[in-house]
């Protein structure tokens, strides 16, 4: 096969969307949706700059085991990925940038879109339009459950749209993998792509947001730190022998409840979640093994550093008193970054100029972090602008669980603000 | 294929061992091991009782569920399973009861060999003769590591010597399922099958006892009660919503160090031990589903069941804790088990008769369970006698951990033993 | 003795401030604070309401056991309690409510100053000024460390200025016990003595705020829920029979680590922290009871209700974990309240006068509860406004430690600002 | 005074058992008793040794603080103290030895009876004969719950009678303070008064044997290490900067959920309790402080010391897990020893005698720990034989509960068979 099969719809937008979400692949695994992107990127006439060139490998947080990539990149190729280039994307190099030169000078726009999906299993009930309708996972276990689906094919769209009528100056989209975790963004910014971009956009469908609304900027976006921990014990015969075991989970549950009181901190939104435990075989066993992944955010970096730090101590107190070893593994972080008030105002005027309504998200509605800052901060130190807008859509369920699901009717919208900021 | 491919090497108990080494399977996917057991009793003559008939398959506890069986199967009918036995055993009905009748009336005589293997991954290291020699388990994260592959090769050469020259009276061996957990002996049972036997012996390698050695009757084994624990929580999205969630982890972290705590109990031995820990997938998602694997022992069944009765409490407890539901599931029980004196006599003539020298478990030398004792108690409760004895073994690594290896040369030894035991 | 001696110093509000900081009272045990303050006012020739006059007994929450309010009670009478209030006052009856009527009518002002004490070992260390210059605390284990004692001063010189040159309308003075705790000022609501205030306003010192300035208003005052849980076990000889004990202090440890982790809530500022375990007596008894001592606060009555909640269940969970009764006792709530901009700008014009700078506390200098909220939501409910309002003082340590100093130049400015507010 | 008022009753083993018992005393702050026995030694001839003669000062551990030690050296004094010797004893110097030379030469008999009560709050309950009948503890909060008020008593009456008729060689008994804990016998071994006893018999009441019985030698006393931990954090005010704080008690409760689940050991009997926990003061104040009793047993003294080693990393592991310091004390601590065969054949000919039957405990009775093997080696050393007898005794309620009551008919029986060891 040379190029994927055309994707159908009522929208080009909703049309790869409903494929994506069909076929969700998790960070650095996105080998469909990368190549089918920068397949037709590519038919459409852009330039394409994609696997290692898009991305600086060692930058890279948290890339699956080979086998893991080796399976996902298997069954990308038995699923349409465009053969012209996944192979270069192959152990996890899944970045597409692509850029429109426009027939006349003027500003070079570059805009998000995080390809992406969950490692949820999506539910299969009634009330569930990806189920009822056909288009729900066919990999259980991998589900959009955070709209990337929808920001893709946004992307497309307004790509489409951008070739037919080209605007002055350029236009780069950064499709970027392995935005949950925090992992591919820092990894996109040394190759410089990012550099000559003078305004930046990432936009996030969702938050809280009804259908017809926007944001043009969401401050207080928090840093991260995603940490992996692998406590080291000794196995034994639980019964035959329990003291020359050393239980490796009796060091991932003291520090699961004691990472969980991290100290909340006065003036400052903060975070802490222990996502994953894992450990152990069977009961007579004294389990020799056992991984923690966890998180800490903060609205400041500081803040977040430090803790970081405390968590860290934690997970060392914790070994040490089980008489057990750790390591403690950075897989992830994502820094603050605040939206400068012209490309506030650029985005602000795109969306009312698109007929949606621009809102304050609720006090109450909770923050989350995005990897986009790191792209967004390159931008600033560059001279640039930046904002991190919030497209509405009325949800079905929440981020991050196995009932999302967006309302379609605000893709429509996204493409049409994003068309007004870049013709300005 | 019709019988397996014969086993060869310096003996039938050291072929046969080294080659279920290389083909571990664990507690109720025995299929290939099973199948070929029961294959070459029948060729030999013996009558034999498989699968539902073996078995009463309600009784079994902790059955995997149907994927891995199947895949298991599978695997089993790829690596040469007895296809004339293997397909009554789908579903995980994997006991064999194979019996020779005697030319004269005389004692029927029953043996234990337990057939399972451990979820251990078997270490690759230059001191590990099995890999050293490349009887190393094929199949990662499955291994003997407790020595029923030899428990297995004694019998099947027991067997051919008894059928070369029949003894008075009958020889039954129960070739028994999921040993590991207490979840087979169980369901055999109520099958009536051990319910004429006069004197029944279960033979167990290595417990710290050197080649050359044996013990006529191991008293103390312990009682246990293996529980599997369920954590249901609800997720949501780590950061804008932490207070949505409900962590199911929490409820595992708070229930495991509880259970660690678990009252030691004057004038009793007894043990504790949580053996794996399963929750979540990242860590920007409240995980709403945790797993835990535990056991309680004593050597007394009161005493176990009321550890049992304190356990649940504190997983409920935990569940309440954190705002969460638990299910628990009893997976594994086993029962204490007394030797009658004529049975530890009978051994212990045996076993001088064969050379070996008798000896009595060091104090500190630790005891396990074994669900042998659902047997014992059958035969005992009968009218027949019974014991649990022990055969030295030197061990390369202790019983359950990634370096365990036997003394092969305790094979013929035991099987010297249980023939003269036979023999009377 | 009828009146008590006058306190000299450089101003009678230093004089008042240093004696009260060398004899701390805490909650309802004020009786040498409140009743001096009593006789003062009616020396002064105020209307003075004391004892179950001034609160309703049953309103309070966390009075101290009857051993403590005795010995409290004997040594303010030992150290210079003013025998015509002092004995109204027993059993914790310890607010006082004075009002100055003017010579014409007017606006009804109401102010706060609240009289309890820390259970603190205030420092010995040479950097602190109450003990390089002998008023540092003389009863250990109690000290004035959030500037209690200041506001008292203030008060009296207000008192004394006031009455030099009455003005229009009355000023209410409510002395208020315990208010550490949230557990006095409820109580003084049921009177009625707030009901007709047209203005209320209460001054805190310090919190971060330098001397020399005022901030008219602090919004975001935490509601909060103090809990005093205790578990009940039984005790057993840790050696001969433990599995007869039921140790209270596991439910303790169990509790506190979960409590520590109670959920962040998005959007919300919240709080949890275990001040106090005490529980056993010796290492080799099993200990049958564990008092524990804990609070949650929430910028948002409801977001603290169902903190409470939680805190409840993680409690009761635990003591089901390890087979244990507990009773959960609430003992202090504050809600929260939010100024009135009338109220607002009365104190904004009245620090200028006085020749504040009026400031807006940074956002990270994290904000406290204060059972104020109980009287300004009184005196809003029927009509009148009400602001809760920062006094500036430079701090030798922070607020709550054993180090805690105020300026007291800051005391003198803080009349003044209450003078002109007044006075209008 | 000069000699304390004679106790009357009964017997005097009974009339002294129900005066101590009104007046318990715990370790090191025996003045009253110790005092009172020595007067009465002395009166009746015999050499006594009291104060530092009797214990080398430095060797104790666990003694109280000053205070406690004045304010209970005050109390004795005014409870009827003999004043020849308690002033000997100040500062938790109240060890006693007395010894009879008896006509003739002959062996060198030595017997343990330990003197110290409780840290309990005995019952008031109307099942309680003490509280009945008058002469429960009039000292709240110290309770004679261990017998040793039984103890003393006997070897008072015991005295009575070889004063009357002494017999050959030479009777020493070893009042010995202390025992609770293991804190006193190891300060009286190096001041040699046990180096040349011949034969030595510490004989403890109840232990689950009825009256009417005893055990000539009770094996497996457990070795002990009693811990004080004190965790020292940072205060801070739980709302207003709770992230300056570092709560001493999350490193008191973590410690206290790890060491409750400090492994079991195969083939050996340990034991592990936290018996206190004391910290902080009030819910808004993070606590900097907080002090952790606890304790490991085992029937080894090798086991012992790994389980003590394993419990210091626990607290240290939990004071790095929280941001803490915290300091490990050892404050008492008991080895083992086994019984001579001379030893245990000449208490059951004395037990025999004496008309009491020989039992054997109850396999589930349960062991504890006894300093008394500390005199039990140094004698044993030295070339003496030794042995820990038990003296039946029914009991209203177990050893170190609020209920515990001996029978006071073992009193007689337990008098006779000394009398009857020692005159052979």
């Amino acid at each position: 096969m040379t190029a994927p099969a055309p994707v159908t719809g009522t929208s080009t937008a909703v049309a790869w969307r409903r494929d994506l979400h069909t076929h969700p692949e998790v960070g650095f695994l996105e080998f469909r949706t990368a190549s089918r992107v920068a397949g037709t990127l590519a038919d459409l006439g852009w330039d394409v700059v994609t696997g290692r060139a898009a991305m600086v490998a060692a930058q890279r947080l948290g890339v699956p085991a080979q086998p893991e990539l080796d399976e996902a990149f298997a069954r990308a190729v038995g699923a349409g990925a465009d053969d012209r280039f996944v192979g270069g994307m192959e152990g996890g190099h899944t970045a597409v940038v692509a850029t429109l030169h426009g027939p006349r000078p003027g500003r070079a726009i570059g805009l998000r879109a995080d390809m992406d999906a969950l490692p949820i299993l999506e539910t299969a009930g009634p009330f569930h339009r990806p189920a009822r309708e056909g288009f729900a996972s066919v990999w259980p276990g991998a589900m959009h459950a955070c709209g990337h689906d929808g920001h893709v094919g946004m992307a497309i769209e307004l790509a489409q749209r951008l070739t037919a009528d080209p605007p002055a100056g350029s236009v780069t989209i950064f499709f970027q993998p392995a935005e949950e975790g925090g992992r591919g963004a820092r990894a996109m910014v040394p190759t410089g792509l990012a550099d000559r971009i003078d305004l930046f956009v990432a936009l996030h469908l969702g938050l809280s947001l009804p259908t017809g609304t926007f944001t043009p900027a969401i401050d207080g976006l928090l840093a991260n730190s995603k940490l992996r921990a692998v406590f080291h014990g000794r196995s034994a015969h639980a019964s035959l022998a329990p003291q020359d075991g050393r239980n490796a989970l009796l060091g991932a549950a003291s520090a699961t409840l004691a990472l969980a009181g991290l100290t909340r901190v006065a003036g400052h939104d903060t975070r802490v979640s222990v996502g994953r435990i894992s450990g152990g075989t069977s009961s007579n066993i004294v389990p020799d093994f056992a991984e923690v992944l966890l998180e800490t955010r903060a609205d400041d970096g500081a803040v977040n550093a430090d803790l970081e730090t405390r968590a860290r101590s934690m997970l060392h107190g914790a070994a040490q008193m089980h008489g057990l070893g750790v390591e403690v593994e950075l897989i992830g972080t994502v820094t603050t970054a605040r939206a400068d008030a012209a490309a506030h105002d650029a985005v602000a005027a795109a969306g009312r100029a698109a007929g949606l309504r621009a809102v304050v998200p609720a006090a109450d509605s909770g923050v989350a972090s995005d990897d986009a800052t790191a792209l967004m901060r390159r931008v600033q130190e560059r001279g640039g602008t930046a904002t991190y807008a919030g497209l509405g859509s009325d949800l079905a369920g929440p981020h991050h669980t196995a009932t999302f699901d967006l309302d379609e009717a605000a893709l429509p919208l996204g493409v049409e603000l994003m068309e007004r900021l870049i013709r300005g």
